[in-house]
């Protein structure tokens, strides 16, 4: 039999690629605790009805779905939202508000393959409910930015991209555009990035069957400053959302990261207010995270209307852009300790040695079978053990431990009572 | 619209239940490690033949079954071995052995509903691939053993039955019981705990076809004491495997949680040496733990042959036990710091002091709008936060800061110069 392989679009995690994914959900979990997050999950298949109440039967293409044997209309999730919702509108007035929660689901999406996006995939989502303030948004861009930050990326690496969909609306109706037109014209707006800029504007003229009218939102979608649209509409109350949102970014210290850029509108149609995303410097990968505020989500699912604002991140892209930069960690040692033996005969020794190490809190392993102790070193390095202590050999005798430090080569020898003290001395600073 | 409910089988995560699991979560995490085990993981859903090549078309009942939009027929994983051996298979000679892995899934099962028995749910899975010796049968047994006592269970809670399918086969064999019927007669020996004795005994008659085999093969199936069946066969490799593993168990200082019970024979057909299972003493949940040996379950995906043994203990059973004893620990803060405000004004000055906080690895939150002090409060007990700082009030004209800790309800001032060694101080013991 030949041996199967994982299925199109998922990916085998040997732990190499473990430690790395671990890596980044450590620098995830960490900077959400940092900031007064708390996590939750929701199970891995929803209702498929749960999808298409919020996205439209469309949606059901992008889906893994699939019955139950009792025929109940399941799907795999595709975004970790709706399950939020649901759970905090099922809980009403006896969640206390706000809700500060992030999760890190896996999800799937039905999608062709492509740089940076897969089937099977990783987000960090971190949402606040219960907020109707800008405040909100400000604090989950900073979340956002200190994920990053935490993983080694600065202001040179990425930048925020922020906008305002009400902004946008307010403009667009003060251009006379029909309000039931503005939902389908944020759709387009949407794809902006992934055309040249003239077949763009070919593609609004023909949405908006008006060249003058065509140009005009073209010109505001590339007004080059926050003041050029501040100058339009000084007093409305987007501006001023948006106003406030850039001075308390400075006071999280974080200024230099936030850019307005009107063009950024999110393609999913139940975003409210304020929008962003991250990207990187050299706009060569997708959005690295991207978010806004949704606040009719709770009750479109039959909960209290509840502002909320939220973003997510995804795995994928994230590892390309830690990859390109060079700042992938080394995979840390399997075992920090591995236990040799110059004699076949003393198993039980070293079980006995082994046990006392490993009470101590230290991580440990040694050979399970009788090997030479040639291979022994090799499996030590395999384990990426940072200290080889031999046992069974001629330094017994004088009730002495010899020891090896795999990093720097040195072998020394300590005398059993103080082996605790000096192996803690030498992993201590590791 | 009624808010929808997780699909049945499911479970949300809320944060209180969310922390529960993370407990357990991270005590495995922390004894695998110690252990000298690294972490993997494999597609959530697999091509379906990797489950019925395995397990037989009988399995496909109790899968979640599906076809993706190219009518590839895959699976959400029931367990997690199959994905192990077929990763394991896929590197061959490249991978290093011992392979030493271990993996927290999330795993499906469509079944019946029952006491600890969920449709979604977690495992520990713990493998050792490449020792063919009963050495790695202990030191799975002694990693099952070291996750229980981690989060606080002892041989007074529960204790690891070890038998061995070949031991069993060669007492079936001396009885000249045919080889075929061997496994067919592991399956229903599976079922002896959950059926009366009488009853088990007439189900053994039926299947032997044989009266005095069938009470031969009870006799040996009841036998108290491991000495009874060595005086049985005192030569046979099986009797010495055992012999050798209780040994090594003592040497680990685990021999009081140990003992030998040819009762258990595990449900699965693919284990073909040394059984065990970790049960509560007073035998009123199912199973807590169980593994065994599976050497040939590599060869079966297309690998090199490939001795191998693992355990499995899932997080449903374990739960009900934890709270059955009352070890459950309470949900940990959400913010340790929690800044309010006397002053609606000041939002700038408290963002650039949770800023402060933040960047020196503080958890922290703060009101993210106006409300009256005493709901700051409440908030704050909410967030079971550890300290509140009070900012914007009088104090601060002479530059102190009023701090209450929350556990003890004490309130003191601290000049601003000191705060953050004060706050090391109190935060630094809890």
């Amino acid at each position: 039999m030949q041996t199967p392989l994982p299925p199109k679009g998922t990916r085998d995690f040997y732990p190499e690629e473990m430690s790395f994914r671990e890596h980044i959900f450590s620098s995830w979990e960490k900077t959400c605790q940092r900031y007064g997050f708390e996590k939750f999950d929701a199970p891995i298949f929803e209702h498929l009805d749960l999808y298409t109440k919020k996205s439209g039967e469309e949606i059901e293409k992008q889906l893994y779905t699939f019955e139950d044997k009792s025929n109940r209309k399941l799907s795999l999730r595709p975004e970790m939202t709706p399950s939020l919702a649901r759970m905090v509108a099922a809980k009403g007035p006896a969640l206390k508000k706000p809700v500060r929660w992030y999760s890190i689901p896996r999800l799937f999406r039905y999608e062709k393959m492509q740089k940076g996006r897969l089937r099977e995939f990783f987000q960090l989502n971190v949402d606040i409910l219960g907020v109707k303030e800008v405040t909100a948004d400000a604090e989950l861009i900073a979340v956002a930015i200190d994920t990053l930050r935490d993983l080694g990326l600065d202001n040179n690496d990425f930048s925020v991209h922020v906008s305002s969909r009400n902004l946008l609306e307010e403009l667009f109706l003060q251009l006379s555009i029909p309000k039931e037109s503005i939902k389908p014209l944020f759709l387009l707006l949407d794809k902006q990035q992934k055309l040249p800029k003239d077949v763009f504007k070919k593609e609004l003229e023909i949405f908006l069957k008006d060249q003058r009218l065509a140009t005009k939102v073209f010109d505001i979608l590339n007004a080059q400053s926050f003041d050029e649209i501040v100058a339009i509409n000084p007093s409305s109350p987007s501006v001023k959302d948006l106003q406030n949102l850039f001075t308390v970014m400075d006071h999280y210290g974080l200024a230099d990261y936030v850019t307005f850029d009107i063009g950024i509108v999110r393609g999913l149609a139940y975003y409210t207010g304020i929008v962003f995303e991250l990207m990187d410097k050299n706009r060569d990968l997708r959005a690295i995270a991207g978010g806004g505020r949704y606040d009719r989500l709770v009750s479109l699912y039959g909960g209290e209307d509840t502002p909320a604002a939220g973003f997510a991140t995804g795995d994928v892209v994230l590892a390309e852009l830690l990859k390109a930069k060079g700042i992938v960690p080394d995979q840390p040692s399997r075992s920090d300790i591995f236990i040799a033996t110059f004699n076949r005969e003393n198993y039980n020794q070293v079980v006995s040695l082994a046990n006392a190490l490993r009470q101590r809190g230290y991580s440990c392993e040694f050979p399970l079978r009788p090997i030479p102790i040639g291979k022994q070193m090799k499996l030590a390095s395999a384990a990426r053990s940072k200290v080889v202590i031999f046992t069974g050999g001629q330094e017994e005798k004088e009730d002495n431990i010899k020891i090896k430090d795999m990093r720097s080569g040195e072998e020394f020898l300590v005398s059993k009572d103080e082996l605790y003290t000096k192996l803690a001395d030498r992993l201590s600073n590791s």
